[in-house]
């Protein structure tokens, strides 16, 4: 069954929808909403669409589905997998219009948002209350709290706090069978029937539009430490990864940077780095101030034990940010050296953690092509990042290649193939290695709650 | 459609299954399989069927899918609302056979195992390795991590460490629709397309049979103080937990009593137990020693600060221990003093956890029926149990009605019919108030996965 074209006719009866200022077929429009921050091909909408309420969402829906008008969602317009690619045209709904924060309730410790709310708005808006919501994605200037839940996010602090996944506890979503429902509970567990609110979690726009959220929330860390340890060694700093998740020290964010991309960060920022063979940086995270330095004694000999070879434990906050300045730094010092990287998200069991990364270099070797590795190592979480230029034709497709391979070894040695980006376009294709039989249940799933396909077609299945 | 009756052939067809000392159709395994924990009425099997792995368990449900014969699935027997109780007869299929602990990964901080496992053992086996599974419901003797899942149990240490579903990583489940599938991925977090692994959480055993199961681990606490604080006001206490729980000192539990349940705990256990109008225990835990005095110290400032009347914190395990039997004297002690007594699950947001204590003491004046009010208040799970014996028929009725009213109410304030013991028959009533068209969907999905609905039909939906 094809798709129906978006005419004159169905602007129009779309704008006596969301009224005249939220529907645009200019060209501006099309083309900033024909991808994402995804490293592949752009495609055009025949239009945009910006809805200020579920209600107007599931009317949009409504028509979409009559007509057969693809309808791809958007957030924040960050994802790095290309999820909100309009690849068959139609409509893109852009839901950065949906952003209220609509109740905080600090002693509930719950917040209710909209789907279009800023994760960075959000924590900026909990802080007076001494409470957060931690999933800490790199893109949280930007990335929102639905796109969020589309794709599972996490960041830093997954380690210790989660994934976006163990902060929903209950959704407003709509869905094209002219469903706008309320699921779930805002309640901190339940056991009530089917848990279809964290069903969503992790759909990509696929199942049905996620419009509002209650999250739960926790209270700020009162005492942190940060500490850089480097290391000569990959395999010495993997281990020391492995001992202190098994300490039970907890840190609040567990990072890994090789010397690549130590080097580019160096370059980028002009802060000096020591030239090692890779870098661990530890964020404590403690009720007690004396506690807090127990744990950070402790942390420190068992990086000393365990092979660090430089070490930085920063008595002030001015000093640990120079140290997530290096962190944060990875992503545009690598758009620096090299345009468009291509960047991997596996994530493997910890005791594969070295294997992984070994593979990664051994695959940089065979594809001649250079890789940075960096990511969120205490939860298994690597990030891969091939240096290369789509413009190299040649040197793009073999990164490509790389990625792939990397990719599938992953989901060989028993992890996935992706942590906190989701599968999009870029990851669809390992899907039935990931999944095998699973994977037609899922398709079969998509059809029960999206019997036309017009949410998100050709995105993830 | 009606359901057949097992006949003679289709023993023998079962038994050419499993083999014969592995199905029963004699009176004894019948009445040992007809009921749970549940306050109601046993409905006999007409065969009890023990499976020894995922294979076996698919071939049965290819069977009784085919002959329409009903499959109750069946853990330890330890749940609360009859989830397994055989309500159209068929066959009860009894997982404690599938009891084998598969294999620990401490590295990977993970273990994997069989749905019969025994809660309590796993911990056992897991303790060695410095490990546990967190959620500790107060049945951890017998019931089973299968039976876990499949009503997303949890218990006393949820408010620090969260539910079974949220250490639930991957699942082998096996479908009547003919299916034996893997789910979900052995990592800490993931974002692979639909989460179905945890869509089986909750689901009472009406959408798959739960096999096997990959778990997330977290290390054993180093360190832990029990403090218990006696009020004379319910209000005073229940601000404290408030309070508490936004001081970000996060304690592993925050269990309540009140004076009723204080009474029959000290009458049953003849612990000498404070008279008062209620009891608030917390369980520190915490890495660094000193880390855990000082969380120790703010506590007892803010019960103080809060009106505690009388403080204990113990400073040896001995004495922590006896405050702790008192806790898990509750049970015992009230089934001694009334015989079948209706305990209730609700759960509610922090901030109405006052309203919805008074109300179960309004309604005991208006139904008179005697109640006490215990449970993990800490995380807004409040158990009300009303202390009746079904052989008063006329209390008992009062007693239904009171617990049905406060479950409608916490429905009304936010709050949800279940927050660990799931839904089975004794709540079924109460699902269309807590989900409205959402329970439609979900009858739907039931048909999705299983068509000729012989999985725990009558249970949940």
């Amino acid at each position: 069954m094809e798709y129906s074209k978006v005419t004159p006719e169905d602007l129009k009866a779309l704008a006596s929808i969301v009224g005249a200022p939220n529907i645009s077929s200019e060209d501006y429009d099309l083309v900033t909403n024909a991808i994402d921050a995804f490293a592949g091909e752009p495609a055009l909408p025949e239009a945009v669409i910006w809805p200020e309420s579920s209600l107007k969402v599931l009317e949009i829906l409504k028509y979409a589905s009559k007509r057969r008008i693809p309808v791809y969602v958007r957030g924040g317009g960050t994802g790095l997998t290309g999820a909100s690619v309009p690849v068959h045209g139609g409509i893109v709904m852009n839901m950065m219009k949906m952003g209220r924060i609509i109740e905080v309730r600090p002693l509930d410790m719950q917040v209710d948002v909209e789907a279009g709310v800023i994760y960075d708005q959000l924590n900026k808006e909990l802080e007076p209350h001494g409470l957060f919501f931690p999933p800490d994605p790199a893109s949280g200037k930007s990335c929102t709290i639905g796109g969020m839940i589309a794709n599972n996010a996490s960041g830093l602090k997954a380690v210790k706090y989660g994934a976006t996944r163990d902060y929903v506890l209950a959704l407003r979503a709509v869905f094209p069978i002219g469903l706008d429902l309320r699921l779930g509970s805002k309640v901190f567990k339940y056991s009530i029937g089917y848990d279809l609110a964290r069903m969503l979690v992790g759909s990509e726009g696929t199942l049905g539009v996620i419009t509002e959220a209650t999250l739960k929330l926790r209270p700020l860390p009162k005492n942190r430490k940060t500490i850089a340890a480097y290391f000569d060694s990959i395999e010495a700093a993997i281990k020391c990864i492995g001992r202190i998740r098994l300490s039970g020290i907890e840190p609040g964010a567990i990072e890994f940077l090789d010397r690549t991309h130590l080097r580019l960060v160096a370059e980028w920022s002009g802060l000096s780095l020591p030239d090692r063979e890779c870098m661990i940086i530890l964020e404590l995270h403690s009720y007690s101030k004396v506690g807090l330095e127990e744990e950070a004694s402790d942390a420190i000999n068992l990086l000393k034990e365990g092979g660090a070879v430089e070490l930085v434990a920063p008595e002030n906050e001015a000093e640990a940010e120079r140290i997530w300045e290096a962190r944060r730094g990875t992503y545009p010092s690598m758009l620096k050296a090299c345009r468009s990287p291509i960047v991997g998200d596996i994530i493997v069991p910890l005791s594969k953690l070295l294997d992984a990364v070994k593979k990664a270099y051994q695959l940089a070797e065979k594809y001649q092509v250079r890789v940075g590795v960096m990511g969120h190592l205490g939860d298994g979480n690597i990030h891969t990042n091939w240096l290369t230029d789509r413009r190299n034709r040649d040197e793009w497709e073999r990164a490509l290649k790389a990625n792939a391979e990397l990719t599938r070894y992953a989901i060989e040695i028993g992890g996935a193939l992706s942590a906190e980006h989701g599968v999009g376009l870029e990851k669809k294709e390992f899907m039935p290695e990931q999944h095998k039989e699973v994977l037609e249940l899922m398709r079969r799933l998509k059809e029960f709650f999206d019997p036309n396909d017009i949410l998100n077609p050709g995105i993830m299945l």
